[in-house]
């Protein structure tokens, strides 16, 4: 199955016919508590497990996409992006799917409010975005499910995007990917902090894509993979019922720590950590066995992310005085 | 069953009476290049997997033990060590087996060659060395495979510094550890250097009794490394006998990786790096993909150990100017 037949499904007949001028769409970047790692098909971005995650708030991507002529038109942040980089090609190449003649073209405006230093993936909160933009432009008033797996086309980590707050993207066993798109969790935690902590802006020596693979094919350790995720997956779940903030921090950095432990074991070895990386955990360790209510998550780069109740915000702030604060639920909530 | 079971059963009824004035044993260090890593029974420090090691050559420990009045007096490298200290009370509660009476006194003088800040660890050549000295100056006449049990009552891989070369550690499978020994292997690569990368020489924040124990308790990937031992020990024996160094080199940088790993997703998480034990790494992974035939281990600890052909030396010496080198069978071999 191909990502065309795919989207043959979720589309089921509708026009790809522009129902008005221009088509925007506007998602949220999100951090996973419970890792995306591993895909059991890697044309669907199908994952081998469930994830599950926060959104951003206002950290994300605005997108207006409109027909053009010529050849496909992309800009960033105001900025034309070069026909043939990656990031444009990954685009064009996306929108293969959607173009309603073999010579119709696009024009792909989009603006991140993510800072691009901070390390966070803008693949999420961009095909979200695009998706969204491309439903909106063709009028095709599709349910939030099949847009949250017409995202995963794009991005796997897009399908949860698609919506705020905590989200569960459920693997799905289906050949078709069918079952496999995120839904919101019924909870809201107002004084949830994150803390955006950035080691390096360098490119990553590894993409994760070729990183997954090729600890899903090398490494022992990745075996035991799906039970921490089965595991870890309940109790974040519990967690988040019973407002237990220390339970959430305590996975969702253990989750963290075990995606990259599997990595070690692959060969060749599979390391994001910087030398900085390895200082700011330790200093996590350190300000918690302090006293401090602290913990961290890592996505596959060198940046840390904590996560902190509001009410340590001024002592986080103190112990890293270069930390972003982010407020998932809105700045004027908690 | 206690320690003093054991030794009851290795000794067989042999005399607990000095045959001489003093009694001396010498072992050198060694480094595994597939781990010990958790324990099937704390008591007799029985390993849940084998191991497999290389000593260190000239590197490692002498020690003289002869009966002495009053109190256990205790000397390292010449100067007397306090009583109370954690390096006198585990020996003399290592010696409390082997009292010929209940009054009866033992003064230790031992010397260790291994560069005390070398992060490297003195307890497998001590106690090696102790047995020795023990089996000396009570006359007893054991076996290697005796002596490589009783060694390792005082410390696991101290099973291992009875021998020199290649050696492998038997896990065995006798609740009383009868057949839990090491063994040399009939390889000898003279060609082989060790390059010692001191990070830090500070105490580790966990033990690595603690830290075996925390793994095996609670992290979930710690199920995959016993597949992944059986795995690689087969392939170094493989490399040992095929003479194939990148083999060997491979196999035990990622079983070092692996051990490391399993550390990670244990809670509290376990992890021994510091920042320049990364920096290391990336610098070990860079001089590799430029073509120099390097790897590297770790133990329990920040320091980081490299494999490398001798013909390498010259180039290692000029990427790692701290570098210590050693060679394992002999300075004049190669």
């Amino acid at each position: 199955l191909k990502k065309r037949d795919a989207v043959a499904i979720l589309l089921a007949g509708r026009a790809l016919a522009p129902a008005k001028a221009e088509g925007r769409g506007a998602a949220a970047a999100n951090i996973a508590l419970c890792k995306y790692w591993g895909k059991r098909n890697e044309e669907l971005n199908l994952p081998i497990t469930s994830s599950l995650s926060v959104s951003l708030g206002e950290l994300g991507t605005r997108t207006r996409i409109l027909p053009c002529a010529g050849r496909d038109e992309v800009a960033l942040n105001g900025q034309p992006v070069a026909a043939r980089s990656k990031f444009a090609t990954r685009l064009s190449s996306f929108l293969d799917l959607f173009r309603p003649a073999a010579e119709f073209r696009f024009r792909v405006e989009t603006d991140n409010s993510i800072p691009t230093a901070a390390g966070l993936a803008s693949s999420a909160s961009g095909f979200a975005a695009l998706v969204l933009a491309l439903n909106d432009l063709f009028g095709w008033g599709l349910d939030p499910r099949s847009l949250s797996i017409l995202a995963r086309l794009g991005s796997g980590s897009a399908a949860r995007s698609i919506f705020d707050g905590f989200v569960e993207w459920h693997a799905g066993a289906a050949a078709d990917g069918m079952d496999s798109f995120a839904e919101p969790l019924p909870y809201e935690w107002p004084d949830l902090r994150m803390g955006l902590l950035v080691v390096s802006s360098e490119a990553k020596p590894v993409g994760s894509r070729e990183a997954m693979r090729r600890t899903r094919r090398t490494s022992v350790l990745y075996e035991a993979w799906p039970i921490k995720v089965a595991h870890d997956l309940v109790v974040i779940k519990d967690a988040l019922r019973e407002g237990d903030f220390d339970l959430l921090g305590r996975v969702a950095e253990s989750n963290a720590l075990a995606m990259h432990a599997t990595g070690l074991a692959a060969w060749p070895p599979v390391l994001y950590w910087r030398p900085a990386t390895v200082a700011q955990m330790h200093r996590v360790w350190e300000v918690r066995d302090r006293g401090l209510r602290v913990y961290f998550t890592m996505d596959a780069g060198p940046n840390v992310k904590l996560l902190f109740p509001r009410e340590e915000e001024p002592s986080v702030r103190e112990s890293f005085p270069d930390v972003q604060v982010v407020a998932p639920f809105g700045p004027e909530a908690g």
